[in-house]
């Protein structure tokens, strides 16, 4: 049963476990909001997922710690999962889709996870888990759905309220919504005037539609940057409880959050994968009620792969006028390369990579497309160059 | 004077304007040390200088307050500089090169202080600063050398002393080296059987040379992606502070720096400048003699541009096989690209961009070259793909 009782024993039993993550005044990321981050992304394993799972098993009797635990995920949980049976000296088997990102699958391994890859989607994986489970009379640990994992996600509440006594509103990623009903159970029980937001990815709405229908709706698919949260369905009791204690759930959109991960990265030095950042775009597009407020934003995980933050960086980037591509059009005569990367290099933009190719069929059979990436100050800066290359003639498409 | 007074002084009159960057254990990065973190990238400003400038400015009497202060940097002092005077609600007038980064330049404006460009480079813009200084009666904040400075980054080592009592050494990047002073001087103080080691970059060894040496030596130039440590000369009482407290001082390359920063994201989830990561390579390549022993890395700063930091990336994931960059010969006959798609797929590598163009002169005139780019899983999945491609007859160039 979620009783505040057990939420305060979630906390004492994580002590020697996990990190209190300190609270980050972040006064720059939005000016009209008293913001402060709660970077659950430093936590051990990377994620908050560590607390649920490691309450969940110091409850075990010692014949379940004795048989051992079971998980089925490709992510957080199964981090949070197999360091918890580690730090308690029990075994843990995680069961993954054989196309399991390399580092996700080696990362759990190394927290001392035995690996089960199966054969096909997360759907094998999990069928793959529930088998072993009756088979060897494991234990399951449910990502969000068990009361005692979501007493676990509450602890993070206590300190949030212990930390900053004067906290208006709290804004929570939601995937299956154990993080944000641990949070919401355990703010309304101590502090009912605090505000909790739950915050979804457009392409995963799964608990917007159905707290907002009052039923629980299962979406037919997923389709989000933030992994962490694309949750087709959500718990029985994660409905009940958002349903009942939540003060609204919105959707960002992935360019909001890809924005969000930039910002994060630039204004608080902190690597947030996508659903960590949820919340904070959230904040930065208005899309929660918090002007004037003394806000925390959960930042609920950072295990992002670096290619895709390589490519948030480059789209925010292009987005901001930081960076940018031009094509010209050239007659394909000789000079014309050298007066485009005189006049570039006059506006002071610097060129990082060039394509030069004749012209494909509409153009002039004699011309030539020069393609052009460059490091630029802004929008402003690159509008600068554009009107430098026309008035020389040069014609950009 | 720098007396341990004076530290404890500081770490008092920062209290409310600095954050205690809480230590995290970073167990994952050097399997052989046990490491911890000192996140000075997550200090107000981005990094530790506030601390420094902060404490200077409160030691500053009421008619140097009334007149204001002034200094001369691009980077991690200006900001310091700029928030501790706006703090103590004194005026702050920051000279910069005009050829300034413009995001640091709006970073510091919105701290409060006044910007003065400058035409020309660093040293003109130091010399208008003293002009101003000295026309107006402000008192010049310098960077490390100085007391007052040198005692409030002090102030770290009392932080780490207090929260990890059983810390063997501290690695600490080195620049001016006011930094390494305040923590060199104040373990030695407290806990003369704690190590101190100092890093700088290859290419800029001006402390590695000097102490070397017994003399104080100036760099013709420095070379660096660590540019918050780029620095020709050591103080005076930054010199003789080194040579008679620190153990020893070691140098690191842009190549091993640039691995520390994408280990610190992908490992620790925290955004580290080539300065502020500088510490964590020396652990990581063996430069410190640290195995087995409780060390903190300060990791000093995290204002690195986004830009450098994508290509720091790239770059890491070239060399670690997560990023690969292959060219083909192909005949010019069609279907050739199908087949290399084809064989890419099978092995499961995500491509990413593609380029095609005739080959130029010494390559059969029919001949074409494809450039592919893709994301691979590590070096031996690259070997695969190549064998692959190999196997089918295709040259590789």
């Amino acid at each position: 049963m979620l009783t505040l009782e057990n939420v305060y024993q979630a906390a004492f039993a994580l002590k020697d476990i996990i990190r209190n993550t300190e609270l980050i005044h972040a006064p720059k990321i939005k000016e009209d909001v008293e913001l402060y981050i709660k970077p659950e992304n430093l936590q051990v394993t990377g994620s908050f997922k560590v607390r649920g799972a490691a309450y969940k098993i110091s409850r075990l009797t010692p014949e379940e710690k004795e048989k051992g635990v079971i998980a089925c995920s490709a992510g957080n949980h199964a981090q949070g999962v197999a360091l918890a049976a580690a730090r308690n000296n029990i075994s843990s088997i995680i069961c993954l889709p054989d196309g399991a990102p390399i580092s996700k699958v080696e990362a759990t391994r190394a927290y001392g996870a035995q690996i089960e890859l199966v054969n096909g989607v997360y759907d094998d994986a999990y069928k793959r888990a529930l088998e072993l489970k009756e088979a060897r009379g494991l234990t399951f640990i449910h990502p969000f759905d068990d009361d005692y994992v979501i007493a676990g996600q509450g602890t993070i509440a206590i300190e949030i309220l212990n930390d900053n006594p004067d906290v208006e509103a709290i804004v929570v990623p939601v995937g299956g919504g154990g993080l944000i009903s641990g949070i919401a159970y355990t703010v309304k029980a101590l502090r009912p005037d605090v505000k909790v937001y739950g915050v979804q990815a457009a392409g995963a709405p799964s608990m917007v539609n159905s707290v907002g229908n009052g039923e629980i709706i299962t979406l037919d698919g997923v389709q989000t940057i933030a992994d962490g949260i694309a949750v087709k369905q959500p718990g029985a009791n994660t409905f009940d409880i958002c349903s009942k204690y939540v003060d609204g759930i919105v959707t960002v959109t992935d360019d909001e959050i890809s924005t969000a991960i930039l910002t994060l990265m630039e204004r608080q030095k902190l690597v947030a994968e996508g659903a960590g950042a949820a919340s904070v775009a959230a904040v930065m597009f208005d899309k929660v009620p918090v002007k004037g407020k003394k806000t925390v934003c959960i930042v609920s995980g950072g295990n992002i792969d670096v290619t895709i933050l390589s490519r948030v960086i480059d789209r925010g980037l292009l987005k901001s006028g930081r960076l940018c591509k031009l094509s010209i059009e050239l007659t394909d005569k000789p000079g014309q390369l050298r007066d485009v990367s005189t006049i570039i290099a006059k506006h002071g933009a610097n060129v990082v990579s060039v394509n030069y190719e004749h012209a494909g069929k509409g153009s002039d059979v004699n011309n030539c497309i020069l393609g052009i990436e460059m490091e630029t100050k802004d929008n402003e800066h690159i509008k600068q160059v554009q009107d430098g290359l026309t008035a020389h003639g040069f014609k950009l498409i």
